[in-house]
């Protein structure tokens, strides 16, 4: 999720659009349209139980004596389906991408809501198969399923609506990093773009090189075990890496009022997408997208005890990438201490495609 | 909402499709689809926090010291959009049809998650009325927007997800029907089915006669009020009429493991619809669905009650049209004690289209 960031720089921009003139929605793009639908809609008027309302990874709202997040998130077919996927692993990435919003704002999952639109064409065989493979996800994390509904459609969508529950010690959000934060990262940076790449160019690679890389990319693990470590040392920031380390950071920064320092030799990237990739691997882990990582931030020493929960828990690595600035620039440097120049630096859905 | 009605008696008729042949879904249909998918995604793991699970208009659970409702909806373009009608008024029915679920349990809805899906080519302007239609209803229900996203997609699709609270006297379900219970209606059945008539076949009637039908199609009223009216009443069993009386009281007595009786020249018809489709405005109250009113069953006491403290409010008429009997026929009865033959029975998304 991520609806009405009203922080974002770029949303300033939107005064070259004026109301009066007919525009396209894709040449607004995606910042914008959501900024200026969320304002329609009436996303400023807010309640005094809403802890965080749109804007970051998640939603959360006290009741009586909790504090619930919501989340939601589509798949296209045609946009968001890759050609290389089994229907079991669109099923299973459906629910793992709503998952991640939970993780990121270091909370449990606890219920869905699915929503299916299909045409009358579809194989029913084909639809179990993604019941299946959401179902598999589902109670790895003990997600119960609430309902949904069915609808025709002339092509395959998937929403999922996750409701969980947040960390009595807290929530991650967007706007938590503060100068001075070390800037961390679960797990490994541009396996699923890496994964991708060999899926859609046909690379015959060892198949114990790309089946990490593959799977990164059809089946993302979120990484809500991790998250609830996060929030239970006191971290504060997170956002889980769906757009890609350099845009995700940038929502960050933001939200937060900050700037970064990333040191890019620092980037934990694979054995096998260096290998397979030697020349744009950081390109693939700064802008790839899909790695359901989580990135946050926090003083070193909370980091530190971070780091050595998950590691006593056997959960995944965790990276210091660089430094909170006062800023507002991101600055990537290489391991020369220059200005990395790299090329990518994200995506939009609507202006850049996918 | 509604998946998995595990109760359907149809699901048994699923058999006749074995699982290794190929089947599509319209030959399925959308009923035995939803079962299968439900059970395949793994809906019959419970939980204790559970209150309501698939299968009815929302689902229900507990959290520490409240009960918590969650209902999904989707509209798709070139399925669920009306020609006729406006990006408004869209925007307006996509929150309407889920806040109906919320009122057919009796509840208060409080949060709304959005997810809209849009090609590029879409009009900013177009979709900026969409949220304005949503902004207005939802402004109305004091019901927040907690965030949602926004996807590409080659056709416009709206998915909402919305929570609320359920009342603390309870929730209306389709199983707490009994026999012996009244059954009755909140309000007009029959007015969405004749205006889209009258929008479709390009009927010129008087502007007085056609608008109250037009707007009754084009822009719902969720009877949030009259739920919790019924709720706060004792009222135990409840559906809104979304695919027509005689499919959604099917749903109930299927759920309730009961049948019913109902006396057709009672049906709460509008003296503009009669007028309009003097033949047939008996079909279009009995299967023309989208009426988005109330059905709800209880001791006639109960009913008495219900009708007395919805009169004090100002609220809609309510009308008593038939009983509850141990079943399992609904049967339909004419102005003459005999069996009404009427046309239409409800719809089915994929097999007879809509």
């Amino acid at each position: 999720m991520a609806m009405a960031d009203h922080n974002h720089p770029e949303i300033e921009m939107d005064c070259q659009f004026p109301y009066n003139q007919p525009v396209k929605v894709s040449e607004l793009g995606e910042f914008h349209l959501i900024d200026r639908l969320a304002r329609a809609a009436g996303a400023g008027f807010t309640s005094p139980d809403v802890v965080m309302g749109p804007g970051d990874d998640a939603a959360a709202w006290r009741t009586h004596d909790s504090v619930l997040l919501g989340t939601t998130d589509t798949l296209v077919q045609e946009v968001h389906f890759s050609e290389h996927a089994s229907w079991r692993q669109i099923g299973w990435k459906a629910l793992a991408v709503n998952l991640s919003d939970i993780a990121a704002m270091g909370g449990t999952p606890q219920y869905a809501l699915v929503s299916l639109s299909l045409p009358g064409e579809a194989m029913v065989e084909d639809m179990v198969e993604l019941a299946l493979g959401f179902g598999e996800l589902a109670s790895r994390h003990n997600v119960y399923l609430l309902g949904g509904n069915i609808s025709r459609a002339p092509i395959v969508v998937i929403n999922i609506a996750v409701i969980g529950a947040a960390h009595p010690a807290g929530i991650l959000t967007r706007k938590g990093a503060r100068p001075g934060d070390k800037i961390a990262i679960t797990g490994w940076l541009g396996s699923s773009a890496a994964g991708l790449r060999i899926l859609s160019e046909g690379l015959s690679l060892a198949s114990e090189q790309a089946a990490p890389l593959k799977k990164s990319h059809l089946e993302p693990e979120p990484r809500i075990k991790e998250g609830q470590v996060l929030a239970s040392c006191g971290v504060q920031a997170g956002i889980d890496i769906s757009d890609g380390l350099a845009a995700d950071l940038e929502h960050v920064c933001a939200a937060s009022g900050t700037g970064a320092t990333v040191y890019v030799d620092r980037l934990p990237v694979r054995q096998e997408a260096r290998a397979a990739f030697p020349s744009d691997y950081l390109d693939l882990a700064l802008g790839g997208g899909e790695d359901y990582e989580l990135l946050f931030t926090a003083r070193e020493v909370v980091v530190e005890e971070a780091i050595k929960h998950l590691g006593r828990s056997g959960s995944c690595p965790v990276s210091i990438i660089g430094e909170v600035t006062p800023g507002p620039e991101l600055k990537f440097i290489d391991d020369k201490g220059n200005p990395y120049r790299g090329s990518a630096r994200g995506w939009d859905h609507f202006s850049k495609g996918g």
